[in-house]
C-alpha cells in the first residue's frame, strides 16, 4: 500500500466516525420498514450518495426526480435536522419543494426561523463526489445552522 | 330585496375592493398564459376559491392533488406573499410541499424570517366559505407576517 492510499484509508475512517455519517445511517435505517438495509454495514448504506462526475453525467435531468432519490434527498436533510436538534435542542422540520424538472428547496426551519434554506437544481443528480464532501458540505449546513440558532435563539421558539 | 341581502351585498363589495382579492385576481391573470380569463371579471376569476361545505364534502380526499387546485393554493399564497411586499418591502419566496395525500406544508419567507408557516389538511379541498372568509383569512396572515417581519427585520434580511 503506498502512503497516499494509506492517508485517504485514514481520511476516510474518520469520516466515517463523523457524528453527520452516523446520524445519516440512523436516518436511512428509520425509513428501512423491511430491513432490507438491516444486516448492511453503514458503508454500503450510505454508498449510494457517492456519486462520481462521470456517474453523474450517465443520469438524466429530463423528467420527474425518482422516489429513491427524493428519499435520499429527505433522508441527508433529515440527518442535517437531527444534527442541529442534538446540538441546539431546537426540533426542526424539513420541507423538500421539488418541481418535475429536478429544481426547487430544501427548508430546514424550526419556529419562525429558517436554519437551512438552499436552491436544488438537477436534483436527479444528487450526490457527493467522496465522502468526505459529504461530510464537508453537512458539517458547513450544521455550523452555519447553529449559528443561526445561537443569533436568534427568540425566532427559532416562536 | 330585504334589509340583509342588501347587507350582505355591502359586504360583499367591500370584500371585492380589498386588497388582497385585487392581488389574487392579478396573480391568477399574472398564470393564465393563453388569455383564457382576459374578459373575465375578477368576481369570476376567484370564484373557484369559494366552496361550499357541502361541496367541500363531495371532493375526495383520496389520491393526489389534481394540478388545476394545486395552482389554487400556490396562487393564493403568491398574493399574501406580494401583499407582504407592498406592506414592507421584503421579497419572499413560497414554498408548497404536499404529499400525496393531500397532506402537506406552505411557506413563506423572506432571507431566514419564517412569515407565514401552514400545514395544510386535506388540499384536495381548498376553498372558502365566502368571500369575507377569505379575505378575513388572507388579511390576518398578511398583518401576522408583518408583524414578525417588523419585530425581525435582521432576520428577515439575511
Amino acid at each position: 500500500m503506498s502512503a497516499t492510499e494509506t492517508t485517504n484509508q485514514t481520511t476516510t475512517n474518520e469520516a466515517f466516525n463523523s457524528l453527520f455519517v452516523q446520524e445519516l445511517a440512523r436516518q436511512i435505517r428509520a425509513q428501512d420498514s423491511y430491513g432490507f438495509y438491516r444486516n448492511w454495514a453503514d458503508e454500503l448504506v450510505i454508498k449510494p450518495y457517492i456519486v462520481s462526475k462521470e456517474a453523474k453525467r450517465k443520469i438524466s435531468v429530463e423528467g420527474d426526480v425518482d422516489p429513491v432519490t427524493k428519499g435520499r434527498i429527505l433522508s441527508f436533510y433529515r440527518a442535517i435536522a437531527a444534527r442541529i436538534e442534538q446540538e441546539t435542542g431546537l426540533l426542526s422540520q424539513v420541507v423538500i419543494d421539488l418541481s418535475h424538472e429536478g429544481f426547487g428547496w430544501v427548508l430546514v426551519f424550526s419556529g419562525r426561523l429558517l436554519l437551512v434554506a438552499r436552491t436544488l437544481r438537477d436534483a436527479q443528480r444528487f450526490g457527493f463526489d467522496s465522502l468526505e464532501k459529504l461530510t464537508a458540505e453537512a458539517d458547513k449546513l450544521v455550523e452555519k445552522a447553529i449559528d443561526l440558532a445561537q443569533r436568534y435563539p427568540e425566532v427559532g421558539k416562536l
